[in-house]
């Protein structure tokens, strides 16, 4: 399975009181990573999709899901967010990922794993649209297993 | 079946650049409804939890769980997060989350489905410590139904 | 001088790892605060500005200044910002804050003294437009002295 | 003069609802650049002081000044946030920066101007203590004028 690796750089202004980087916070670096990967003027293959607020086409997050398995201090650099595809339906795709510690480092511990549920819609009528083509192809070569989650009850 | 209701007052900056309460701050928003419902010090008959830094128990969070069901907009005032308890275990707990519209309004909308697992560990050894008599007692009038998720593939 | 006192409830995730509300955090205080106090929709007698991103003003903030007297602790309530007008320009103002602790404490600390200068600019030519008439008459009542800064070198 | 240069990366995040890095957020932005320059663990020459929250010193902010001359949108990547030194007392020091855009445009825009009053406290006593000989000399080669404000009142 191919994964997209992004490095995301860490502010000390994500740690909590706690003296790690917050859970809420966690969240908004998988969405640096996920905009890094999939939004268009991005380095990555992947980087297709027009998802500007004035754009004919909206990424709507419909869920997301996550397990902590290690708290993150700041390490005066970047995590290494790992990313894929589990699912590429008609509208929608489910983008999983892992956090890893600093790329180089040996052994890389693995902090976070998750999974993010995004609807494409049309931003005229605010209904789902079709996955393009060329989004398709881009995408593709990125899909994989879902994320195991072992926390669910 | 009992719940929690916490008004959380939204800040014109939670929004994004699409003008609605960002993905990640939600989660921002469900922890200060979690301390207030939890923690010591609070109003709630639920707030026996001591969860500062330097105390002898600390919660961590194992997982989370959330269904985006409507944007969320700057509403000058408060969402209603109303809280409740899935399971209470030996060491954690599965604390379930619905976002509302203001108190008050009517029909409330309902923006987000949620849930949160936290561990109960001892900050000297780092291991889950069991949750003691007093907490589960002020706990357990607000049991219920796990929040049924609707989106999970 | 009149003051408005308008009472904005932290978040404990406004503290870092300090464990003190973040300085940059303190920003989106006073933030929350003047717009409350200055957008239309708000409850006070000067919420008169249409301030949306659509609408046919912008506010944009030219400079900002800040003394931090005390650090703010994570106090499960509201901090009172009191704030008022130091100078009503052709097309700017000066809005002044102090933070003090939660109202009914009795002594209230004194946390930070800040300014902030907006120019209000019309959004289609993006150059400065003239406060209106109704704005100034709304202003007018809480015009006051400048904060007086002690620690400029 | 000599400068220290330090890239910060812009996440979407930190754009609000107008569509621009927020006013708060810049403060967050500036933050981080300080950390990498002067804490100990950081690659520049000047990284020697230790600030950690359990360390016998604690760097307390006690002012901040700021004049925003252009709105900063979200690269896709990282500004340049340039730093030096204006005053360097018994206990305090003075740092001030610029906000450029990324290294390598050119012209790079100019978005802001600030600067931020440090003061070095002894974390047991509560007191300011002395700059040592080792922090001085690593930071004398940055020292240069104090940022020009236009914009005070």
């Amino acid at each position: 399975m191919t994964r997209l690796s992004i490095p995301i750089e860490l502010r000390w202004g994500d740690l909590d009181a706690y003296g790690h980087v917050n859970n809420a916070t966690i969240f908004r670096l998988l969405e640096e990573a996920r905009i890094r990967a999939f939004w268009r003027g991005g380095k990555a293959s992947t980087a297709v999709l027009d998802a500007s607020p004035n754009s004919e086409s909206w990424s709507l997050i419909a869920r997301q899901e996550i397990e902590y398995l290690a708290p993150i201090p700041y390490l005066g650099g970047a995590v290494d967010i790992q990313l894929w595809i589990a699912r590429l339906g008609g509208a929608s795709l489910e983008i999983c990922y892992e956090i890893h510690g600093p790329p180089g480092d040996e052994p890389q511990p693995l902090y976070v794993r998750a999974a993010t549920t995004i609807v494409l819609v049309d931003s005229t009528t605010q209904r789902p649209r079709r996955i393009a083509d060329h989004e398709r192809a881009a995408w593709e070569p990125y899909l994989g297993e879902p994320v195991q989650f072992v926390r669910r009850t």
